[in-house]
C-alpha cells in the first residue's frame, strides 16, 4: 500500500480523552476515532489489525473442530424473558423498541439465541457433542465507557457455545476450548495465563480466564514463574485425544487473579518462583450445565429414549479488546511495536527523497516483497525524513527500509528492526530476501 | 468438513412463509433461520457462502484503490440533524435512547458518518482524492419485511464513499467504482446490468443501479442484447487510467429498468435485439456532489487557498442481498446450483456404504481434494444414499463424487456436474485430478 494512496490520520497531539497506553498510541497512530462514548470507527490501520487478530481466533476454533456462523446484532426481549435474564440484565442491555413496539435489544451475548437455534434442530443424543461458534458487534451500555476499545461499548466478541449429553463430554469440550485458546493467544505473540475463575452461583470448577501478562495491565495476578515456560499445545494437536494431561499441566503451577488469589497456598510456591505481575483478561471459558437448556427446552433423547437438557458451556474471546492488550503488551515510548503474526503491514518502506533515484529502488523493493506476500506500507509521500521515521515508529510495523540516495551510491539500504532497534546496512537484494525470510517464518 | 461434524439442518418440508424460491431453499438447505421478522442467523452453510461475496467484494475495492475501514453500527443521532435527515428518514430508522438518555439509531447507511471522519482528518485538496469503503450491518426498520435475505431488516452492506476536489475528479472516482462493479459481480458468474437511476433532486446523470438478470427477478427490466455479450474488465486495468472509453460502452445499448424505462427509445433498438427480462438490484452507484458537506462543513484548502466543500458519491452492494440473488439466479427443481466463485464447498463427497470399503477410497479423495485448495463437504454419515443424493442436489455443491463399494471394484468412482447433470466414472485419481483442474480454474 502506498501510504500516499492510504488514509492513515497520524495525530500529533495525544487526546486528552485517553487515560490509558494503548488508547493514546490508537488514536495518534490514526487505527482508532471515537464516534460516541465508548464506540468507534476503526480506521484502515486499525481496521486490518482487528482482521488479523480475528484470523488467528477463527483458524484455531476450526483446528479445535468448532463451526462457525453468525446471529445477528439485534434479538427479540421473549427469548430473554424464557431464560429469566431480561430483567436480570440491567442497564447494561442497550433495549429498543421497534416501529410495531416489539420489545427487542442489541445482543450483549449470545446462550439464549444460540440455546434456541439448537433446540428448534437437534433432537437427538446422535447429533451431539455440537461446538458452534460466532464472531459479532456487541453492545453494553457501560455507565461510565472508558480505556478505548478496552471496556468499550460496541464491541467484537468470538463467543462459542457446545451443546453435550453429559457432564463428562461436556469437560472434553471444555478442554478442547482451552487448548485452542492457549495456541490463540500464542500465536500473537501473548503470554496467556489460564486462572480458575469464580462461577459464582452455579459452582464447579469449570470456569478459567485468560489473562495476559502486561506491564501496563489492569489488574494483579499472581504466578508461580514455572508456568511461563509451560509449551503451548503444537499444530498437530489432537483435538479428539484425552486433553486432560494438558489442562492439567497448566492448571497446576498457581495462578491467580487478584479476587481469587489464595496468599496462603502463593506462599506455599517457592518464593524464588512467586512472581506478581500485571494482567489483562482476553478470553474466558466457562461450563454452565442445564442453566439454559432446561428453562428454554433445549432437549435431546438419549440413547434410552428418555428426553434429557442437554449440557452447555460458553467461550468468549474480546476480539476488539485484544487489540488494545496487544499494545499494551508490546510499545514504548516511540509507540507501538507489532508482532508479525498481527502487524497491519510487515514492512514500512521508506523513501527519503521521492523523486530522486530512490524511487525506483523504493518501487522495486515493493514489488518484490508484495509478489512474496509480504504486506509493505510505502512511504511515497514527499515530506521531511524526520516525520516519516516518527510516524513509521509510532505506528510501529516489524520492520522498517530506509531508502536514500546517500546509501544507494554504495549500493546499501537501511534495514531496522523496530523491536530491537538494530540497524543493518544492507544491498535491496539482500535486505528483499533477509525479510521474506523472516516475514514467513513468524508469520 | 465431515459432515458428521458440521451443522447442516436440511429441512424436508418448506416453511410456508417463505414467498420466493431463494428464500425456500435458504431455509431447507440449512442456511437460514429467522429469529425475529426480517432478523436471520446465517448457519454455517449461509456464513460461508456471505464470507465468500464478502470476499469477492473486497478484492474488487481494494483493486480500485478503495480503502477498507469499519464503522460502528451504532450511531449519534446528532449526526443526522446536522445533515437534516434525522426527520426525514421516517420510521425505517431505528432509534434507540441509551442509558443516558441521549438519542441514537442503528445506521441504515453512513452517508453523515463518513463524511464526519473526513472533516476531522482532511484539511487539503493535497489528500484528495479519497475512497473509503466498509462492510457492516445495516438496519432498516421495513414496514413489512419479506423474501428472506432480499429484504430483510438487518442486512450486510458494502458502503464506498469518495471525496474529490471538484466534479471532474468526482466523475473519474464514479467510474473507478462503474468498474470494480462491473469485475465484482462478472467474478460471481453474474450478468449485471448497469442501468440509469433517478437521482431524484439532485439531477444529473450520474446514477446507476447495478441489476443481476434473474428469471425469478422482482422487477421487469429491458435491455438491448448487445449489452449481454460486452467484455467485462480484465484484472489488469489501469484505474488510473481514463475509464471513461469502458464507462461509455455499457452505457451506450439500451438498458433500462421498469421505472425509467421509455418504449420510444426501446423501439427504436432493433426488435430481433429488444430483450425483456427479469432483474434484481445488487448495486447502486451515486454522484451527490455537496450535498452533505455543504451543510457538515466538510472543506479542503484548494490550491488557490480557498475553502471548498468536497464532491462526495456513494457506492452500495447489497452483500446479504446477493445471496438471495444468487440462487434465485442459479437453481433447478431440486436446489441450488452454485458457481464455484461463491459455493460454500467445491465438492460434496458422498460415501454410499460408511464402514465398507468405501471410506479409504473417501479418505484418500478427501485429504488429496483439500491438500490441492479444493474444498470438500464430505457426508461420512450412514443414512440412506437417496436421503444423501437429495441434499448434495439441495444444497448446490458445484460437483460430487459418489463413492460405493460397486464402483471401487472396477476402481472407478462416480463424478457428478450439479449444473449441467454430467455423470462420469472415473478412477478416484483421475476424479481428484479433474477435480482440482477445474476449480482452480473457476476460482
Amino acid at each position: 500500500m502506498r501510504l500516499s494512496r492510504y488514509f492513515l490520520p497520524i495525530l500529533k497531539e495525544t487526546p486528552k480523552e485517553a487515560e490509558i497506553v494503548s488508547h493514546r498510541l490508537m488514536l495518534r497512530a490514526g487505527m482508532l476515532r471515537q464516534q460516541s462514548a465508548g464506540i468507534y470507527a476503526w480506521l484502515p490501520l486499525g481496521y486490518r489489525v482487528l482482521m488479523k487478530i480475528q484470523k488467528i481466533v477463527e483458524e484455531e476454533q476450526n483446528r479445535a473442530g468448532v463451526v462457525e456462523l453468525l446471529m445477528p446484532t439485534i434479538q427479540s426481549a421473549d427469548l430473554w424473558r424464557e431464560s429469566g435474564r431480561y430483567e436480570a440484565y440491567g442497564k447494561e442491555m442497550l433495549r429498543i423498541t421497534d416501529r410495531h413496539e416489539r420489545d427487542m435489544l442489541y445482543g450483549p451475548t449470545n446462550e439464549e439465541m444460540i440455546t434456541d437455534i439448537f433446540r428448534s434442530y437437534v433432537r437427538s443424543y446422535k447429533d451431539l457433542p455440537l461446538n458452534l461458534y460466532h464472531i459479532q458487534w456487541k453492545f453494553r451500555d457501560e455507565v461510565r465507557p472508558r480505556f478505548g476499545v478496552m471496556r468499550g461499548r460496541e464491541f467484537l466478541m468470538k463467543d462459542a457455545y457446545s451443546f453435550d449429553l453429559d457432564q463428562e463430554a461436556a469437560r472434553h469440550a471444555y478442554n478442547r476450548m482451552f487448548v485452542a485458546y492457549l495456541r490463540t493467544f500464542a500465536r500473537m505473540g501473548l503470554k496467556a495465563i489460564p486462572m480458575k475463575a469464580d462461577t459464582g452461583p452455579i459452582g464447579g470448577d469449570l470456569s478459567h480466564e485468560f489473562i495476559i501478562l502486561a506491564s501496563t495491565g489492569e489488574s494483579e495476578v499472581f504466578l508461580d514463574k514455572d508456568i511461563l515456560d509451560l509449551p503451548v499445545p503444537g499444530e498437530d494437536t489432537d483435538f479428539d485425544a484425552d486433553l486432560s494431561p494438558i489442562i492439567k499441566s497448566w492448571t497446576t503451577p498457581y495462578a491467580a487473579t487478584d479476587e481469587m488469589h489464595d496468599p496462603e497456598a502463593f506462599g506455599a510456591v517457592g518464593e524464588d518462583k512467586q512472581v506478581s505481575a500485571r494482567g489483562i483478561e482476553v478470553g474466558h471459558i466457562f461450563y454452565f450445565g442445564t442453566k439454559y437448556s432446561e428453562p428454554m427446552g433445549a432437549t435431546v433423547t438419549n440413547s434410552d429414549g428418555v428426553e434429557v437438557p442437554v449440557h452447555m458451556g460458553s467461550y468468549g474471546v474480546g476480539v476488539s479488546r485484544l487489540l488494545a492488550a496487544l499494545i499494551e503488551a508490546n510499545h514504548d515510548d516511540d509507540g507501538i511495536i507489532w508482532p508479525v503474526s498481527v502487524a497491519p503491514f510487515h514492512v514500512g518502506l521508506i523513501n527519503m527523497k521521492p523523486g530522486s533515484e530512490a524511487d525506483g529502488a523504493c518501487n522495486a523493493l515493493y514489488e518484490k516483497l508484495e509478489a512474496a506476500g509480504v504486506e509493505v506500507l510505502y512511504d511515497d509521500r514527499d515530506t521531511r525524513a524526520g516525520a516519516k521515521f516518527a510516524s513509521m515508529d509510532l505506528i510501529g510495523l516489524p520492520y522498517q527500509v530506509i531508502v536514500g540516495p546517500r546509501g544507494l551510491k554504495n549500493g546499501e539500504v537501511e534495514v531496522k528492526n523496530r523491536a530491537t532497534g538494530e540497524r543493518q546496512m544492507l544491498s535491496p537484494e539482500a535486505a528483499a530476501e533477509a525479510l521474506i525470510a523472516t516475514v514467513k517464518s513468524q508469520s
